[in-house]
C-alpha cells in the first residue's frame, strides 16, 4: 500500500495481510457498526484504523494508529454521525507521516465528497502517479490508493460512476474497494477477485466486509460474495444495482486467504476456512505421515490443520506449546545484552507434555525459517525425542504484489533451498509441505488446472495473474525466473 | 487487596486471581528480568504493574496502570538500575486514587528502605489498621498489604527480620510476599501456603515467582517451591537462609490455582497444570459422559479439559467456538441502544462445524451463569442440535477471602440453585460438574480428606482454613451456613 | 486564512494579526534558528506553528497546535535537519481538522518539493478554488494559501519561478510569502506591501521575517525591508537575486501594524514602532487633553502611548491596572453560575493608586467595546473619581480582508454609533480617538494623502486598496457604504 | 520545602517565593473559587498546584505539576465538590517523585481526614523527622510540611486542636498554614508572621489567602491580616474563633515580600506593595542619583521603582527593554552549539530608544549577577552611551531559610564582593543599592530598629529571627559570620 517502500520487511516471520475493509449504509449509528465490524477484522491489519461517516450533509472522519479498540476508545464515535459509514484496518508505515496514509482516504471532488477504502495493491501505481503529478495533481499520501482518487478527479467523463470506472480501467493489480459519495456506497472487486469482499444485510441496512466473520459479530446475515469484476451500488433508499464494467474475466482469488489470513470462522467463496484448514491437515497426514507420539500445533494458526492431521493419523493432539495472550516485547535496558527471550514471551514449551516424546509439529507456512528454527529448538530444549515438522501449505517461493507484506525473494527460505536443506536449517528430524494438488483438493478442487489455475497461487508457483508494471526491474525478473 | 471495597464486582463472569509477584537478586539489569517475568504472569493481574529495584545505595520504583508492556514501554527500565528487583501485577481499583495501591509498596523505615509485593489477602487487615491509626500511623493506600509495613515500622524488636516475623504473627489470611531491604530479598509464604511461590536460579542470581512459567521465560532453572510457612532470605553475596517461624502447620494450597488461575505450562507444587486439567476432563468423562458428536471447549481455559474429555470419551475434539485475540469492547455511540454483541466480540460460533451437531461444551467453572447462558445460546443460534455443558470444577458456592475476586454469594449461581435448575437457567440440555473427589483424584490424591482437606477448597466446600476477622458480619454467616 | 470561516469571531475583544513568517538559508541548524525567530513573532499568532527544513536532499516538517515552546518542546527540532528552514505562526481554527491548515504547507510538485508560508489573506481565493477543483485539483486544507500551490502545480510555464509568478498574477489581496524549493528560498511581498517582510543576515546565512525583532533575538543584522511587489530568491551558495514581476505599484502597507500588531521593539519600514506609539500618545494629548490626576495605560499595548501622553500633558504616568503574566481562564464547575471574573483574571485594578483620582485611560483601539466597558467599571469600582478614555487609533469602523481577524461590521462599536454614544456605552466621562491625520503625523507623514493614501487604513476609512472578489455580497456592500 | 534538597539552585537568577496558599469555607463550588484565587497567586509558585475539597462527608483532591490553568484545564474541578476547599501553588522538585510533594498534603488520622497547605519553611524539620521515623512513622513525601502531620497524628492530646497546637510548639521557622478537617478550616501564621496570610469574606463564606490580590479576583472583601502567632478556626456554620497559643511575640514579617515577591496590586500588612516599591525608587533617587537621559526599568519587577525614581529625579521614564509575554526556552538541536539567546528571548533592547543615551537601569535585586551582566551588555550592544544600575533593595548577602529559594552564599554576588567590584562584574558605569534605612523608610518606618528589627531582613542583615536547627553546619556558620 506504500509507494515508496513497497516491500517493508516484516518484523516477525509471518506474512501479513495488509488490510480489511467494511461498509454499511442505511443504519443509524453506522460508525458504531463499522467499529464492531472492523474489530472482528483486526487480524487483517493491526497498525492503523479509520472510519468515515456521512450524515446526509457532511462527511466525518477519524483515523489513528493502533487497534480499533485504542483508536476508538473515547468519544470518537460520537463525532461520526450518520447512517452510512465505511472503515479500514491496515498495517501502516511507522513515524509521523504515517497518519496521512491511514484509510479511508477522502477528497472533495467537483462532484462532492469521495471516500475510499482499499484492500489489495495496485501494481502500476507508481507509473500512473508520475503521469498525474506532471499534469498538476498534488498527492497527500504515499499510498497507491490515492492514485484512484486523482484518476477519478481528472477524468473527463460526465458522471461520477463513469469517472470511477474510467479510473479503474487504468489500474492493474488487486483491489476490493468500498467507496462513499453523498449518494451512497460503491463496493467493487477487481476482475480477478484476488482479495475477498462479501455483502450482507442487517435489518434494512446493507453491509460489506472483507470476511463473513464481520457479519457474525454485528448480527448481520450473509447474502453473497461480490463477484470478481463486479461493482455494486447502494443508495440511501436501499436500492442495490450491480454492474460488470470489465466483462467476464476468469477469477483468481488468493488461495493463501484459506491457508492463513482469514479467520477460521469465516466462510470464503463458499468454503468454511476452518474445514479447509482441517482438510489440509488430513491431506498432509495422507501425504507425509510419520511414526510419532503426539501431534502439536504451533498456536494459533496451526491448530485446525493439527486437529485434521491428528484425526487422520490417529496420533493424539496435545497442546505442547502454550501461547501467551499478551503482546510480547523485549524488556532490555539500554546497554544490556539481549537475552533470547522473544519467542518464549509469545510461545512457551509445555515441558510436562513434550519431554521424551516423538512429536509432529504443524505450522501454516515457512517464510524466513527463523521462527521454525526457534520452535524446533524450544521443543528439543523441553526434551522432545524427535521433532517432525509438517507445513499446511506448499513452499513459499515468490513475493506477493497484491497486498501481502512478503519479504523479498532472497529472504524466503524456500526460494533458496530444497526441502531437505530446509529441514537441516530448522534442525528438524524431518520436514514436509502439503503438495500444491493436496492444497487444491483441500479447498474442494479435484486438482490444480495448470493452464488456468482456479486461484492466485503466485507465492507458490510464481505465476502472477497480472502485469507487474511498477516492478519490472525486480519482480518481472522473479516472474521470469519462476 | 482493597480494604474499602473488598468485594469488587467482577465486570465479567470469571473469577480473577488478584496478583502475581516476582523477585530477583544478584543479576545486573534485574528490573529487565523482573519485567520479563511479570509479563509471563500477566494472566494473574492485568490492571496495574510495578517494579522496584535497588542498585546498592538507592531504591528506584516505577508503577503504573495497564499491562507490563504498556507501563514499561519506554525508558522506564533504564531508570531502574541495580542487580536486585521485585515486581507485582494486580487487579487495581479504578480511578485516580488507584496508583497509590499499585505494588510494590515502599517505605523509608528507621532501618532503611523496605519494599513489599504481596499475593493473597489478609483477612484481619481492617481490624489491625484501626488499631495502628489510633496510635498515629498514617496510611498511604487502601491496600491490606500496607498493614504489614506499619506493623514492621512500629514493632519494638531489634532486627528487621524479628520485626518482620513479629508483624506476620499478627496477620491472618493468605500471603506470598517478596520484600526487599538494602541487605537483600526476603520471600515468604503464609503458614497454609494458600498462594503459590517458587524459587529458581539463573546463573548466580536467585529468582522468586508466583509460577514456574516465569522461570521458563527468563531461562531460569526451577529449584523448588517455597514451603508453606517458610521464610527465605537471600543477600547480595548469594547466601540463602531458610526460616520457619510459624512451626510446622498443615498446608492448604488453593485448589482453584490448578483448575483455572495458573498457566497450563506451569508446574504447581510438583504437578503439571496442563496434565491436571486434562485429567479433570477425563474424570468428568467417566463421571458424566453423554452421547454426542463433538467435544467443544470454551476457549481458552476449557481446552485442556476438553482434550482430556475427548480422549477419554472418544468423541472428536473440534474448535466450535473461535476466540478473538483482540481485546473486545462495546462500540456504542451515546444514546444508541446497545446491541448484544459483547460476547460475540470475544467468542464467535464456528457455524460450519456446529450446525446440526450434538455437542458437549467444556468450561472451567460457572460463576454467575450469564456467560454460560450466552455461549449456549450462541451454539443454538449456530444450529447445534443438542448442547450438553460439562464443568471442570465442582459448583462454586462460596466467596473467596484469600485474594480471588469473587462476587458475593447471592450472585453465585451455584449458591442459589441445584444443578438441574442451573441447567435450565443456562438453557443446556444437560449440565454436570466434576465431583469434589474427582477433582482431588485429578490432582493426584486418592480422595479428599474430609477431616483435614489437603487443599483450600472453601469456594466449593465453604470450609475456610482461617478466621475471617474482618468479615464476621457477612462471611462468618456464610461460613456457618456452609 | 480560512476559506470556510473567513470571519471567525474573536474570542476576546482585540483584533488579531493572523500570522508571522520566518525563513533562513545557509545556516546549519536552520530549524533551531527558525524556532527562535518564530518565538519572537509569537504575538502575531499563538494557536499553531510549523517549521519545514531541507537538508540538501529531503524536506522535513513538524507542525502543531499551540505555542512555539509547546510544539517544539522535545526532540522535534532534532528531526528537522538541514541548513534551510522556514516557519509560520498562526491563529488556527479549532478542532481536529485544524492541523491540516497549519503552515508551512508542502506539496510534491513535478518540479520537486515546494513549501509555502503565508502572512496575509487572498481575497479571491474561493473563486480560484472553485475553478481549480472543477479541473481535477484536490485540496488538502481549507486555507486560502493552498490556492497558490495548485496554481503553481497546474501552470504550464516551464520554470518553477515562471509558474510561481504566473500563480501570483492570478491572486488578489495581501501576501508576504516565504517559499522553499530544493534550489533555495523565494521571499516575496504583494504589490501593495500590505503585510511586512524584512531581510537580514547572520554570518553567511540570509534570513527573512515578518518583523525585525526576530533578527534581534537570533543575533542577526537587519539589511532592509522586502519592497512591495518584490520577489527575492536566495540559493544555497548565498546568491541573492531580486525580481519585480508586478512593475512599480504604489505601496499601501497596513497602518495598524504600527498601532497595535507589531512588537514595540520592531522597526517597520524605517520607523520605530515604540516611537510611533509614543508619538500617537503625544498627538492624542495635543488633540484631546483633559484635566486629570493620572495617566493610566491599559496594559500592555497601551503603555507606549500612555508614556507619550504623560510626557506631552505633564500628568503623571502610573500603573493603575496590573496585568497577570499567566494565561487566564474561567474556573467554573459545570452547573455553577459564572462569576464575572474573567477580565479581573487578566487585569486587576491597583486600588491604592486609583482611589479618589481623576484618571485618563489609554488604550490602543476599541473593537466591540465590551473590554473597554469592563475596564472603566473596574476603575470606578476601585474608586476612581473620573474616568476619561483616550484611544491611540481612529475609530475602527470597517472589517479587514487582508489577514486581520476582525469581527463583522455589525459588531464593531464604531460602525454603529458616534463617539459620544460610545462614551456612554463604555460608561466613560469622556472618550476621544486620535484623528486620522494625527495618526499619519505620528508615523511621520505631514498628513494623509486623500487621493492616494500612503497606507492601507481601510479599517478606519473603508477605502480598500484591492478588489474583494470573494466578498462581493457583504464586503463590497461595506466598501460602498463607506 | 524540600528536606533532601533544601537549597535547590534557581535555574534563573531570580529569587523564588516558594508557595502561595488559599482557603474557602461556606461557598458552594468552593474548588472553583480556590482555583481562581490560586491563579492570581501563581507568581508565588509556578511548578505545581493542588486543591482539596470537602463536601460534608468525603475529601477530594487533585494535584499536578504545572500552572493552575494547566492542571485544572478539564473536568478536574467537577470532581472536587463541596463548599470547603483549600489549595496551594509551589515550586516543586523536578522528576517523577515530585507529585507526592505537591500540596495540600492529606492524611486519614484517627480523628478523621486532615489536609494541610503550607507557605514557609520549617527549619528543624529534618531533626523532627529523624525522631518520628525512629518511632514508626512512615513518611510519604520529602516535604518539611509532612512533619506537622505526623506530629499531630502521634500527639497524645485529646482534641484535634490541642494536638495541632502541640505539634506547632515543636516546629521552628516560618509557616502560614491552611488546614482542613471535617469540622472546618484552621488558618494560622507562625509567631513571627514571616510569611503573609490574610482573611476575607465573600457573601457568607470566609476566605484565606497569601495576598489580597486573590480577594480582588474572586470579588471578596478584605477583612484583616491573620496576626503573627494567631490561629483562626472557621466551622461550617461560619462561626469564627481566634486563638493565640504562642503568647504575644514580636512580629518579624519578611521585608522581601514588599521588594519583590508580592503582586504590586496587593496590600501587605496595611501597605500598598506598588506604593512601597515606588517609594523605594524615590529613596534610591535621593540616595544615589546620577546625571542621565533616561530611566529604564528591567521589566516587569523593576517598573514601579523606576516610575518612582523618574518622578523623584525628573529623568524621563522609557521602555528601553521589551519583555516577551511568552515563556522562553532554548531551541537548540542536540550537537549544536548554543547561541547566547536565552536572555534575549525574554528581554530585548528597544534599540531606537536606547541608542546614544545615558541610561539608568532599575532592577529589584541582584542575586548571582549573571542576569544583570547580560542586561547591561544588551544595553551597550544597543548603543547606550552610559549604563548606571540602581537596585531597589540592599545587597543580598545571606540565604533565606524561611521558604525562599536562595542559592547558597558562595553564589550570592553581594556575599563575595563589595559594590564597586560588583559594578565592574556587571560592567556598569556605576552601581548603587538602596540603603537598609532607605528601605525601612519606604515601608513607612522611621528607621530600622537595630535591637529588634521590625521585619525579617536576614537576607540583607544575616540576623535570623529563629534557631536554624537543621542547618547548624552551614547556616549557623553563615549566621555567625554575619
Amino acid at each position: 500500500m506504500n509507494l515508496t517502500h513497497p516491500f517493508r520487511d516484516a518484523d516477525g516471520d509471518k506474512l501479513h495481510e495488509e488490510c480489511g475493509v467494511f461498509g454499511v449504509i442505511g443504519a443509524p449509528g453506522a460508525a458504531s457498526i463499522a467499529a464492531a465490524g472492523l474489530h472482528s477484522l483486526q487480524h487483517r491489519g493491526q497498525e492503523a484504523v479509520g472510519i468515515t461517516s456521512f450524515d446526509g450533509s457532511e462527511f466525518y472522519s477519524h483515523r489513528g494508529l493502533g487497534h480499533v479498540a485504542q483508536v476508538f476508545s473515547g468519544r470518537e464515535l460520537a463525532n461520526l454521525p450518520g447512517s452510512m459509514a465505511s472503515g479500514h484496518v491496515r498495517y501502516s508505515t511507522t513515524g509521523g507521516s504515517g497518519l496521512r496514509n491511514v484509510q479511508p482516504l477522502f477528497a472533495d471532488l467537483a462532484s462532492g465528497g469521495f471516500s475510499i477504502a482499499h484492500n489489495g495493491n495496485i501494481s502500476n501505481a507508481m507509473t500512473l502517479k508520475r503521469d498525474l503529478v506532471s499534469k498538476g495533481s498534488i498527492f497527500q499520501s504515499t499510498s497507491d490508493t490515492e492514485v484512484i482518487i486523482h484518476l477519478v478527479a481528472t477524468s473527463r467523463y460526465p458522471t461520477l460512476l463513469d469517472r470511477f470506472v474510467d479510473a479503474l480501467r487504468m489500474v492493474e493489480g488487486a483491489y476490493s474497494l468500498i467507496c462513499m459519495t453523498a449518494e451512497g456506497i460503491i463496493a467493487c472487486r477487481d476482475p480477478l477477485g484476488i482479495r475477498p469482499l462479501v455483502m450482507g444485510r442487517i435489518g434494512d441496512a446493507t453491509v460489506f466486509a472483507s470476511e463473513t466473520v464481520a457479519f457474525d459479530v454485528i448480527g448481520a446475515e450473509f447474502i453473497r460474495s461480490i463477484e470478481p469484476g463486479e461493482l455494486v451500488q447502494v443508495d440511501h433508499k436501499g436500492t442495490i444495482s450491480s454492474h460488470r464494467p470489465f466483462g467476464d474475466p476468469s477469477p483468481r482469488p488468493c488461495i493463501f486467504e484459506h491457508v492463513y489470513f482469514s479467520r477460521p470462522d469465516s466462510v470464503m467463496d463458499g468454503r468454511s476456512v476452518y474445514e479447509v484448514r482441517k482438510q489440509i491437515g488430513k491431506e498432509l497426514a495422507k501425504e507425509s505421515s510419520v511414526s510419532a507420539d503426539l501431534v502439536i500445533p504451533v498456536p494459533d494458526s496451526g491448530v485446525p490443520a493439527a486437529i485434521g492431521f491428528a484425526q487422520e493419523s490417529g496420533i493424539p493432539f496435545e497442546l505442547g506449546i502454550i501461547r501467551s495472550h499478551y503482546v510480547g516485547r523485549t524488556f532490555i535496558q539500554p546497554g544490556e545484552q539481549a537475552r533470547n527471550t522473544d519467542v518464549k514471551r509469545k510461545h512457551n514449551a509445555n515441558r510436562a507434555i513434550v519431554e521424551g516424546k516423538r512429536i509432529i509439529l504443524i505450522d501454516d507456512s515457512i517464510v524466513r525459517g527463523t521462527t521454525s528454527l526457534k520452535i524446533v529448538e524450544m521443543m528439543r530444549d523441553a526434551g522432545a525425542a524427535e521433532v517432525h515438522m509438517r507445513i499446511a501449505s506448499p513452499p513459499t517461493e515468490h513475493s506477493c504484489f497484491y497486498g501481502v507484506d512478503t519479504p523479498e525473494r532472497s529472504k524466503l527460505l524456500a526460494a533458496n533451498m530444497d526441502t531437505e536443506a530446509m529441514a537441516r536449517f530448522i534442525k528438524a528430524d524431518s520436514l514436509a509441505f502439503v503438495s500444491i494438488d493436496g492444497l487444491y483438493r483441500a479447498v474442494g478442487e479435484p486438482k490444480r488446472n495448470a493452464k488456468c489455475p482456479q486461484f492466485c497461487d503466485a507465492c507458490f508457483s510464481g505465476e502472477y495473474p497480472t502485469r507487474l508494471t511498477d516492478f519490472s526491474g525486480r519482480a518481472n525478473a522473479e516472474r521470469d525466473a519462476a
